[in-house]
């Protein structure tokens, strides 16, 4: 394999909004040898992995865990419930949300792309009385799904879920509601059945802080239903034979064991901790970082108080100055990475991920880092953010070391 | 994560078909940290596995790696190239021919299925004449693609894939010739240019020793401007914008990176044994196997001199053996996982993989391990399989270590 | 770190009796971060292997765990409890008694060295008659301590230590009983404090399957009595600083800490088998790699049945057959690595290692090597010992898979 | 093995002098599996190891690799070199110079402690005029060597070796110059054979990357000499087998082989960086750790300014701070690992290691959780520490990122 040190010393801090750094444990757990995926041990994992995954997307209702990344969940979430020529309604909140509308239409779908104009949509979350409206409007029903992303890894904004359920209730509408939180799941508040949703799609190299390779559909009884009579062509993404497999602790084709071993290891770190917990410890970095982007007198990507992602935040940069190339000295100097702006935002912001495993002194690394490539970049800054990051993280901080009883 | 360990003590031997046992050295790469996909270090690696895999293949032409199961890669072969309502002329070599099949079906085409009857079909190669006489009688040229499989997982049995190639050109027909070698590349005989095929769908658990999670599809010019004009829907499959994408190093959506790492290794392991001393060493591991299961008086499930499988073996039970109490009373005393009889052969074979790292002294544990297993079941055996192999094996020994010049 | 792959492909089977395979959980507990050992984690992990290698050593007393392989071991039992010029009383049982021997010459004391003539005290166990008549002989209580080896890596002859103890006794003697079970530990039954031992030693990388690097005094009351008086210098090796710090957890300088992950692992693998079932799998391996020696019709060097080691077997050669030309033609040609004989051996026999994770489909691995390697080197057998071990393991086999209730 | 996560989330930040933080490289590498350390594969790589630490300690002479931890090393340039109530003058840089004279106590030795008063010795280096005044004084030459600490690890003070090599010189004296640097190798500038050292003990745990179990003593031909005929008595430590069997890359007694693997991927990592730029990182990591405890306002532990260590910082806390209590709320509150200090210092001083792997990044995570570590524990700063860490990180950064040729 070749050397991929292309530093010359120390640890690479990999601050982008995904793939987050990988735990030691979960790097262990993957390096487990591969076993057979029709014997008693792999049932035992299967079992193991389907339940907890329920947990974690806090349904009761089965999740699909595909061996594909998470393109391929979209692409799942669309062809098991959909039929050639369905209109969808889409939202655009970002890159990530024009990219699931492109795949909708290389599917043969007829997505319908709502939002704000310009990048005014990209720093705000959806607005759900949009939804609201145009589904009022379509009385004979022809949309038959809504999509919405509820955190765009490509803004480091969230969408209020439990605002679209109710606004696709009060117009009374049967579309599905399809969810993408690929980036927020296990970092980021997130609750399928209690938000109405009825396909969430996520991924395994985000909030999970596995690798990437693994990817979910979590269902509901209407989803499944939807499944049944939908006309979309699939096959490897077919959720009835999985399902059905599933209730042994199996998969129809051979699953991505190695990847499993890892997620049964995340699980186990997220138990350890609590869900709620590792919820807490999100939003509080992410309440330090953007303190720190404040007192460096730069402008946050997202606009809206409410909809501030835990899982990173976009950075601005004053006019005149390319992201892109402090990321590069960031990179270069102080070797680690950040996010690039990406299409509407290429070269005009940078994203700082600290979501994962992201801990106190891993963002007050990312923010010096930051701080650093931003002077050398020549850019002025109002003060020093690392600064306020620490008062922010040192008036809210708790003793978490647990002593274990003998 | 749960202990996997059902057995006692020592190691465990995975000598089913697939996945086969992965080498600490791969075990170890896939454990190195992920990194930014779309960082430098990145493009590293994917230039040196994309180069790499065009020489497994034998071929100059591009090689789409997916991360995803092999199964995604069956259906990537037809989604690119079909169009709704293709007729596809596959042929049946056994039970993933059959699911293949089953998927083309799914994905809205209509396959043709050819093939002898009963398991007969399931004891030979693919019959090329057979293929030959059918295209020749479609005028009308509506069949689209040939699809065949090149070494059937479920029966031990290889075709002659220039074979089949030959067939086509003779009947002047366009078809593309589709196959399926997921079990064998890397482990027996491929030549996909040289053999004038298509496309080409493998995966990485088998002779690429690495875990499941990461599949290909080996393409042509032919291919690629049918994938231009093919209309079943497609976008994480889709061809183009990945092999556009690859031109850099990098991909369109998050690659599997670890087991990316994983495959780096693996190419350096082959290319320090040489490819075709890979292929060499299994023709011979095939060989001594078989001796075995003769001297057992045990019949093997491929029936055609020419079509054994360097890759795994097919062993028949006595009638009222049943092969899976024979392969449960192996797991259970001696800590080994056979392959179970698929399909029309379930409770009537057991498969014995040799394939991967596979060496002297793990064929003989693994044949010792069956000997024993067959004992313990009270199945009568003619002599002893394991002396007839270690003959084979004794007589055609050669020294392999190599002493490093310092 | 250079490329130690010198044979081209598969598993090597390192069949020497230690270092035995490392089992992949220990590799990977092994690979754990390393962490502070003045820290509460470190705490945890002192504790708990401090508490569980009492249990292996069947002891409640204290074992001392150095950082430092077995070699050091020796020398920490003769330094705590010896003083300049005191005599003491060693029996030459092989090449490891007579290195043991040599270093209590090093180190100024006056050992005298019991045992039969010629190769002949190299084929039995301690003749503890020998011993008794010598420690009535020493009215005089010059000797100080007795010192013999329970289990010889050098021949595959273990001694009945309970039986050397009933002699000291016999000749009411003081004498401090010192016992090597470096090789022994945790794959032959071994019982510190029933047996009477004063001073156990042992290492890490045999039954234990743990990589070299830490090794174990076993200690009685009688023993840290004398450590108080004893006058040879000693200070790394003292056990009076390390059994203090070691009530809280900790050591006074820089523990192994990586190979104490690795030994908690061990603890927890040994556990789950049971240590008596352990100690039964081996006596089991033993007596199957026995039959297959005298099927092929060759000497095994251990003459007394009641001593045959269960963990490795030694092997004579016919008269004029060089046993390191078999071995390197195994190692070149099978990927496999015995045990040469050594010091009055050298050349004579090799030794097949069974101990650590050993189990039955790796035994048969191994004999399938020997069996084709002595073929190569033209050693005319009788029979076929692969086949006598089949009968042997197939005849005792049982059904050891667990099935975890879910 | 016990779950020794005590934090619930994010890495563990270990900034104690040693064992410092052990790059993922080294841990894959060590968890290489383990080989006969009489084979091929196991000399190729002690031939390595051997050639590649002699560069790292600038010699051109043998370096004794032990499989045991560092206190050894002390006891080895000890026994090998000195015979019983042979003088030996030391020098009391700290707690750790205090260690290595009790153990000369605990061997026979007559140490003479020279030193300035209370802990202003601990303050500065070595007073190499107080050396050569006493070694003039031994005009009988009674003082066999001078021991002196390079690196103190208790107080973050170096020492100049060359001028205590000079200062011996212009004594005339013929006592041998024994040198610790088990906390300086590898990150500190280094010179066996041109500052005329006789012994240098090291350890691994510390600028060399690997976990704590093996270390040197690194000789001259004069100690060689003095070695055959110092009367101590030597058993495990005896360089003289060591040194005849390592020319062939093998080791008299079984090797911790698995922390050789180590070793050598420290060597490629070393040589990949150069080993003179990885002493001017340090030296540059150590400078601005100063800054960040000057704008404290706090004082660092040495006053020397030509003494300050590159590879850790003593921080001294203010009249009635307990540093133990700051390391405790650092260790509680952000999962970092601080050093206590030792000895006459317990309490009154934390220590902050940046050696080994340390990058830019790593070291402002440290110095943020001490900021706000301080402040939690109620300690007045002056000013942000992390400031001007930063100012003199970011005006002394270089681009060090590689872009390999493809």
């Amino acid at each position: 394999m070749p050397n991929l040190n292309f530093h010359p010393a120390g640890r690479h801090f990999l601050q982008i909004p995904g793939p987050s750094p990988v735990p030691d444990r979960i790097l262990r757990a993957i390096s487990y040898p591969t076993i057979d995926h029709r014997g008693p041990e792999f049932g035992a994992l299967g079992r193991q992995v389907l339940a907890g995954i329920r947990a974690i997307f806090k349904t009761q209702h089965p999740v699909v865990i595909y061996p594909a990344s998470g393109t391929g969940a979209w692409e799942a979430a669309l062809t098991n419930t959909m039929s050639p020529g369905d209109a969808v309604l889409m939202y655009e909140t970002g890159h990530f949300a024009s990219l699931w509308k492109k795949m909708a239409e290389r599917l043969g779908l007829e997505p319908e792309f709502l939002g704000l104009p310009g990048i005014e949509g990209w720093r705000r979350g959806v607005q759900a009385d949009l939804i609201e409206q145009r589904l009022q409007a379509d009385s004979a029903h022809r949309i038959k799904a809504v999509c919405v992303v509820h955190n765009e890894t490509s803004t480091g904004v969230t969408t209020d879920i439990a605002a679209v359920r109710r606004a696709i209730d009060r117009a009374r509408h049967p579309a599905l509601l399809m969810v993408d939180t690929i980036s927020g799941l296990a970092s980021a508040d997130y609750r399928h059945d209690e938000w109405g949703v009825d396909v969430t799609v996520s991924g395994s190299q985000k909030g999970l802080m596995l690798p990437p390779g693994i990817s979910f559909n979590a269902l509901s009884p209407k989803a499944l239903a939807a499944s049944r009579v939908a006309r979309l062509p699939k096959a490897f993404w077919a959720w009835d034979e999985i399902v059905e497999m599933n209730s042994t602790g199996y998969w129809p084709y051979t699953p991505n064991t190695n990847l499993l071993y890892g997620l049964a290891e995340a699980m186990d770190m997220i138990l350890e901790e609590g869900l709620d917990n590792v919820f807490a410890r999100h939003l509080r970095l992410g309440a330090a970082c953007r303190q720190a982007v404040r007192a460096w007198g730069l402008e946050i990507q997202c606009v809206e108080e409410a909809c501030h992602s835990p899982v990173l935040t976009g950075v601005m940069m004053p006019a005149g100055v390319d992201a892109d190339r402090v990321r590069k000295l960031v990179y270069e100097h102080f070797n680690m990475s950040l996010g690039a702006g990406l299409g509407k935002l290429k070269g005009r912001m940078f994203r700082i991920g600290h979501l994962g495993e992201c801990n106190d002194l891993t963002l007050m690394a990312t923010l010096s880092g930051c701080e650093m490539g931003l002077g050398l970049a020549g850019v002025a800054l109002q003060g020093s953010g690392v600064v306020a990051a620490m008062a922010h993280l040192q008036s809210t901080a708790q003793a978490t070391a647990r002593y274990p009883v003998e």
